[in-house]
């Protein structure tokens, strides 16, 4: 019987409260802890590694370092992108972001200090397909950063695949590698994972009325996240898998309101 | 016939001026460039990890994305130690930082992406044993920066041995995982590792005419650096290989004047 989605979310948030530190950090773990789990946090992607792994039959134990090092990146690049030098903004789910509750310098290491620890936790496997996916989706990440706050009037559609998509495209293909999949069956699933980073910013973009609404109006932005949901499901369906759970997180990413 | 380590550094700066960087990173490559190819810098970790390889029989290709790796990170930790956040260095090797040169944001970027594209490379070996070392040596060093900046009379040895040491301990230990030299064989080299970092701090007081030369006066600190040096030799006559050009790197950094 698979987990559900909120079951899989409170897994998540009980391992990254317990997560072990490299012991060298010293002090500075106190301000890595405040920005992954004192600020919160959805967990969306982990939980969506940790999906894709029970539906390819891998223990969770198996997948959660590689769930848990994607849920680190995603935390590394809001502890950077808060920055004054970057979006300036002083609060994140109610609460001082890194660098307003303690001071830039340090905000600066613990974004460097959380993508070390999620390279850390991604080499614990024997192999590196793990941390390479990881590699690749943080460098696309990173260039969709770069596009979003040092060029004029990007093209947006680039920004999103990019600062959005790369992390929910490696969602799925990590959690593909920690459950062993075989390369030449991973590409159905790797097609999914290109719809979901779509799916996701639509409905981002209708939350904060911005990006795809500016672009199009509410309704066509509505339009476009019920499109990028309709794909996510075929994509599912042609999965030789039991993808009920998945399925469920794509329904609720198509309609969530937070 | 082993490779002089000039031949060595004459290598790694012919590999990084033709690096080929994600493309995803778009225009954000410039200064991630800027930093790492034209400011120049020594190559002294990578040319190590190279000459760990080659006395351990690896041919050069094999190591040289573990050394590259290296020198990356090596970089990202500068870039983003110079910001105005950080010790606000304007100024490197005569040459303006990546924030001076640049902005601070894409200062912030470039140091994430040199510290993304840095595991890109050392994830490029099927197993992940180089890449795991890479982020062990990185966490060490940001702990150690943690300490240098955000802590008041911080241990000066603890902090050496983190900010500087781990990255000449990682040096040795990536080419031993680079060359495929089996764990168990590794120690006497880890021990090599473990001494260098010292010398190279030491030396690197005396030139700058802070932290030993302060703490011992200038005679103490070239007292430490001979005798950092002699155990640096002593722990290489005790590996079972031809460490020549390792002898004479020990040799140069002992009486290196830049």
């Amino acid at each position: 019987m698979p987990q559900s989605p909120e079951e899989l979310r409170t897994l998540v948030e009980e391992e990254l409260e317990r997560l072990e530190y490299w012991p060298e950090l010293h002090g500075q773990v106190e301000s890595v802890r405040y920005g992954l789990v004192e600020m919160r946090g959805k967990r969306v992607r982990p939980v969506i590694t940790l999906a894709v792994g029970e539906a390819n039959g891998a223990p969770v134990e198996q997948v959660l370092p590689a769930a848990l090092a994607l849920e680190l990146v995603h935390n590394f690049s809001l502890v950077h992108d808060d920055l004054p030098a970057m979006d300036n903004d002083e609060e994140r789910r109610g609460k001082p972001t890194v660098w307003a509750a303690y001071n830039e310098g340090t905000a600066v290491l613990a974004g460097d200090a959380l993508l070390a620890e999620a390279f850390r936790l991604a080499c614990t496997y024997e192999r590196s397909h793990v941390a390479r996916e990881l590699a690749h989706a943080t460098l696309g990440m990173i260039g969709g950063q770069y596009l979003d706050t040092m060029v004029e009037r990007p093209d947006l559609e680039t920004v999103h695949k990019l600062k959005t998509g790369c992390l929910f495209y490696g969602a799925v293909a990590m959690g593909l590698w920690a459950a062993e999949v075989p390369e030449d069956a991973q590409a159905p699933w790797r097609s999914f994972g290109d719809e979901l980073g779509m799916l996701f910013q639509v409905v981002d973009d209708i939350l904060d009325g911005d990006g795809y609404v500016v672009e199009r109006g509410v309704d066509g932005a509505r339009r476009l996240a019920d499109e990028a949901a309709e794909r996510c499901r075929a994509r599912l369906a042609e999965v030789g898998a039991d993808t009920s759970v998945l399925r469920e997180i794509v329904d609720s990413l198509a309609v969530r309101t937070v």
